[in-house]
């Protein structure tokens, strides 16, 4: 296989996570394996999982990051070679019971891009597999191609619970996935709620018709459906003391810690607790094409990959919406929206 | 309506529970209500959650007991009168939006058989409403028939998941509940495992072609249906360690106080935790009248009312089986099998 030629000859720059610490280095190029592609990072985005990853949710050592789009610069099929992608983060063996069923993002022996056994896309370059590989339409800014993971996992909340226009729905969490999914489930129900800490967020929100509260204002629990998206501890007691008997709560947040349960709550009020995390991609990629999804609004700053330092306290701070970085200077000019 | 003429003249003999204190007193004589009948109480059974309710699990002063069988004396409808009768538990308004929909048991108003705000049946007579009542089939013993309240929760799983022949499933714990469940479940599925501490209660199980393993022994984990029914906090903990990604954990444990949750494991592998309470009584005295469950083995004792103090250590003890109580010995000589 042919290997690029890069501007700054071998090697690239990479942000590598390691024992808590992020340092931006001077990496050897990545190699395509057998069915993988060489892509060109375009834009990457800050998610809060990078912030956990940071502070130790996993035992991970390597290049942080798995919001991106890239373009494909090499790959076995010609017709991926030009293109402007998005990849699934989950790598699976394709081979086991878990991925015979389908569910290749539980295949015990996944890599998962920058969390776990694969270098994430903090860098200006990496390798994946052709399969991860979806098209950006045209008409989806690079910019908004990076939201494409985490309305993935907004929309994974639609293949789970059976949602109505009537279902009475609440959001705990305003924060980007929070937001995400408000405006994902106010595409099938009329009577979405969301209680934040972010006035600017919910007032983001109520131009898609989503009700919303300030954290702390009384609302009137008996909800069918809670999701919690808080990113805290203290999220999953709230949810159920929001949800109603027989109800059920979709957990969306991951965070290092445990969280104390009322386990008789659980079992006396009969509640399901449902799990939630990657989505479909195709999904998200056609809801960013449709516009019917606008994520515009929930991009707080664009940094050099240099800058990451600057980046990371801007998306570390309460209220920040989306940053991004992009890696590669001539790329940032020639694909922004 | 007629009143009873009681042998002991008026009044009752009840165990009643007040601040963590069992004590046998002389109450008034319950009245029925409109729709409701007056019922001889003849067997009782000692349930954990009773044993809960005594360390203040809830907030109840009154009557202890929920489990039992009776004979109905006085009704409105006279069908009723002298029949051997079981009856669900929950007392509710059959006017709310929760009884509209089926879920009478989730009535916000509801009353719970000596849980809460309804006085229970370790006494001498009790007033149902008649639509609570079941008939007990006559082939079915007294004793038999006061498993019906929780044979019955143990099949309210099977209204909760689908199981099939080849349904793998994991019950840990085997006390009186989970060895319910662990037979209730191996009629529908041949691969039905249970891991307890007791070897008497294991060796009962495997009569019915329940694998059993002891707590500890190495278990392969990666079981798509685990039961918690271990009744105390670290049992969840060890269900989500032997439940297999995208897997079903139905919790059945209520005791006081709070399990610590690893909300990022059930995030990550996706899981289904399902609370899951009070069950169907019809499909419960159908087994019971088919014989296709057998209680037979799982009694330890059988106590007058007024010995209700050895029953309740004999119930304490770990490994103990169901202990009944009877409350009129005329009515144990003259019912029991």
């Amino acid at each position: 296989m042919r290997r690029r030629s890069n501007d700054n000859g071998n090697g690239m720059k990479a942000l590598v996570l390691n024992q808590g610490k992020l340092c931006l280095k001077h990496v050897p190029d990545p190699v395509p394996s057998s069915g993988e592609g060489l892509v060109k990072i375009l834009k990457v985005g800050i998610c809060n999982t990078d912030l956990e990853m940071v502070k130790g949710y996993m035992p991970f050592s390597g290049i942080l990051g798995h919001e991106f789009v890239g373009r494909v610069e090499e790959a076995p099929e010609r017709k991926w070679i030009g293109q402007r992608i998005v990849s699934e983060i989950n790598i699976s063996c394709r081979t086991c019971a878990f991925c015979f069923r389908g569910e290749t993002k539980h295949c015990p022996s996944r890599q998962v891009l920058g969390i776990s056994k694969k270098d994430g896309v903090f860098a200006e370059y990496i390798t994946l597999p052709m399969k991860n590989f979806y098209k950006l339409p045209e008409n989806v800014s690079t910019s908004d191609g990076v939201f494409t993971e985490p309305l993935a996992a907004a929309l994974e909340i639609l293949e789970q619970v059976r949602i109505t226009r009537e279902t009475r729905v609440l959001v705990l969490g305003d924060g980007k996935l929070g937001m995400l999914i408000a405006q994902v489930l106010g595409l099938e129900s009329d009577a979405v709620s969301c209680v934040g800490k972010h006035e600017r967020h919910l007032k983001l929100l109520e131009k898609h018709g989503i009700q919303t509260a300030l954290k702390g204002d009384a609302l009137e629990p008996g909800f069918p459906l809670v999701i919690e998206a808080t990113g805290n501890e203290e999220g999953l007691n709230e949810a159920l003391r929001m949800v109603r008997p027989k109800g059920t709560v979709v957990l969306k947040s991951t965070f290092r810690g445990e969280s104390s349960l009322d386990v008789s709550k659980v079992v006396v009020d009969e509640i399901h607790l449902i799990g939630s995390r990657c989505g479909p991609f195709p999904k998200a990629v056609d809801l960013l094409h449709s516009k019917r999804i606008d994520v515009q609004d929930m991009m707080d700053g664009d940094f050099p990959l240099e800058h990451f330092h600057d980046a990371f306290q801007l998306a570390k701070k309460p209220g920040a919406l989306k940053v991004l970085l992009t890696p590669l200077k001539s790329e940032k000019t020639r694909n922004r929206s």
